[in-house]
């Protein structure tokens, strides 16, 4: 199929911008149904006018506007906006792996059903992500299973780690491969950073500074591990420009030339992998963006906004404006790479 | 003072090569006199042909060669690669700041006096940088006072925390406050980075890829605590680059806009105060190093190998000359910024 075959088959033309990196929260939550006693399970609670409170042990953990959950307000500020698709993918604490396993299941069950929703409200407009329990390898691959053969989402987002198991860890490879047999598209998002104590000042830094490392090395521990070599048909993207990694592949370029034990881990150099990863554009800098593109390459980065929340691109088409790319490769993180990294064009699959 | 008249003062030319990142080990270190059982106090134990074990806690923690100590062995490495000066500054680990404060003011004397004694024999070739007992804010400013003042070092290297409190912490800033009224330069290292586990592979990935996020975290709390821009006199050098600060920066500067805890947090922007400080080129790439140096300025950024440990860039002269700057740049690369870092022209002082 080519770029044109596929303009007159959806009514976006071949320029529509997606922006892969959009949240949802649910409107609501079912009441815990566990057996863990002060088991973290999210609830809702009244907030001031269009808003409402994410309440996880008994305090507000965020206070969320409609936006989160309207479907009828976020198109009408992808229209305003430029944007012709969003990608939807559960705010990232709702993932929480901390949760029982049984408890997990439940949580993620409830997050894609509300995603697949949304999506089947408007499904030109809308590719959803879900969320699986990775605490239990096992119930993750059925939850996997589920969501994209039973309730049309095109994958998953995952956590930068999973109660401090890096991503590259041996015993999450089960899911990696079962991701790459089904063809899963694969959003890894930073979620309670190592380094968050390193911080001074308020609260909020953690999403502005501590999340880059934790994606950055998040990214480091899919290619130190051999996973993203040892799978190629994964489709695996880093939010957030994949934070600091494109400053430590470098580094570890160099490590393979001159340190034994790095060399020995490593099967090729690095780039190659990282090349095999997309990245969403949310770097906030012209100059930043270029730089990734270089890195990365043209054909791997994507319009990426962190939609509805307050750290947010606000306007994601000026962002890839900015940096004054040549009109193949504007277009590519316009949609081109998104569309590849999501199969949007690999058929007739529901949520396409 | 000119450049040329401090070209005929010293008999180094102008355009000559100073590698701010260079470690010390003493080739040995007193008995532990202190009175806390196992304290985890440094000894040197007889390795290979030219090496000797570093141990800690019964345990080698790093195995280094003769370069470590050896005055002759790092003068003809010098020749060898074109460096005029090296600053001298000790192995991070042997900051140890985990020490109970008597005993960690031992180990800063043994460590200071053992530096000094280097820059004795060869006082144009070698600048040295100290250590201080930060874990115990009086006792590191009467080290301070003597490093300075009695030994003839320039400064001190910190590590990148003090057993976790950020060096942004309000805790800290008396040190600061002394370092700024007696002009210590500042060399901050990553040491034990937080993010450690994150990581999937041999233990050396540590100082590939935990490094950069620990300094970059660093440099980012002296600006959001607003230690920098509230003592302008401080001489501050940030190691590997600045780590990830680079790519925090943008994030930082978006959130000031737009986040009204971070607005409220910062006074200015915060590219305001990161070029307030002074940054190494260990970064092991052209186009990384180009961004860095208009991220930082090109009045920023110095030359640093991390010698003679294996991770070094073992040509810094080539590492400023890819990346193709005009010839001002370089020059400021190779020596100016350094001579200003490092107060090297103020007047006739000890290990200038």
């Amino acid at each position: 199929m080519t770029d044109d075959d596929d303009a007159l088959i959806d009514v976006h033309t071949h320029d529509a911008l997606i922006d892969v990196h959009t949240h949802v929260v649910p409107e609501d939550f079912p009441p815990y149904r566990g057996s863990v006693a002060g088991a973290p399970w999210p609830s809702m609670a009244p907030a001031e006018a269009c808003h409402r409170h994410v309440m996880v042990s008994g305090k507000v953990y965020r206070t969320v506007s409609h936006h989160c959950w309207s479907c009828r307000l976020r198109l009408d500020d992808m229209a305003h906006r430029g944007v012709a698709r969003q990608v939807l993918s559960p705010m990232p604490e709702l993932l929480s792996p901390w949760l029982a396993p049984a408890d997990g299941r439940a949580l993620c069950r409830h997050l894609n059903d509300t995603i697949a929703a949304m999506v089947a409200q408007a499904p030109r407009a809308f590719t959803g992500l879900g969320a699986v329990p990775l605490q239990d390898v096992s119930l993750a691959i059925d939850e996997l299973d589920r969501l994209l053969h039973r309730t049309g989402l095109a994958g998953v987002e995952l956590p930068s780690h999973v109660n401090g198991m890096p991503l590259g860890d041996p015993q999450l490879r089960p899911f990696f491969e079962a991701a790459a047999d089904w063809g899963a598209a694969i959003f890894v998002h930073p979620l309670r950073p190592a380094d968050v104590h390193r911080l001074v000042g308020p609260p909020a830094l953690e999403q502005v500074l501590a999340f880059p490392g934790e994606i950055g090395l998040a990214g480091a521990s899919l290619i130190t591990s051999g996973l993203l070599a040892s799978l190629p048909g994964l489709r695996i993207a880093l939010s957030h420009g994949g934070g600091t990694l494109a400053l430590l592949l470098p580094r570890l370029r160099h490590a393979r030339g001159g340190v034994p034990p790095v060399r020995d881990a490593l099967a090729a150099d690095p780039y190659d992998d990282a090349r095999r990863l997309w990245i969403d554009d949310l770097v906030y800098d012209a100059a930043t963006l270029r730089h990734l593109v270089a890195v990365f390459g043209a054909d791997r980065v994507m319009a990426g906004s962190d939609y509805p929340f307050s750290i947010m691109d606000a306007d994601p088409a000026a962002s890839i404006d900015a940096p004054g790319f040549d009109a193949a490769t504007r277009r590519a993180l316009r949609g081109g790479n998104a569309r590849r990294w999501l199969a949007l064009d690999a058929g007739a699959g529901m949520g396409a």
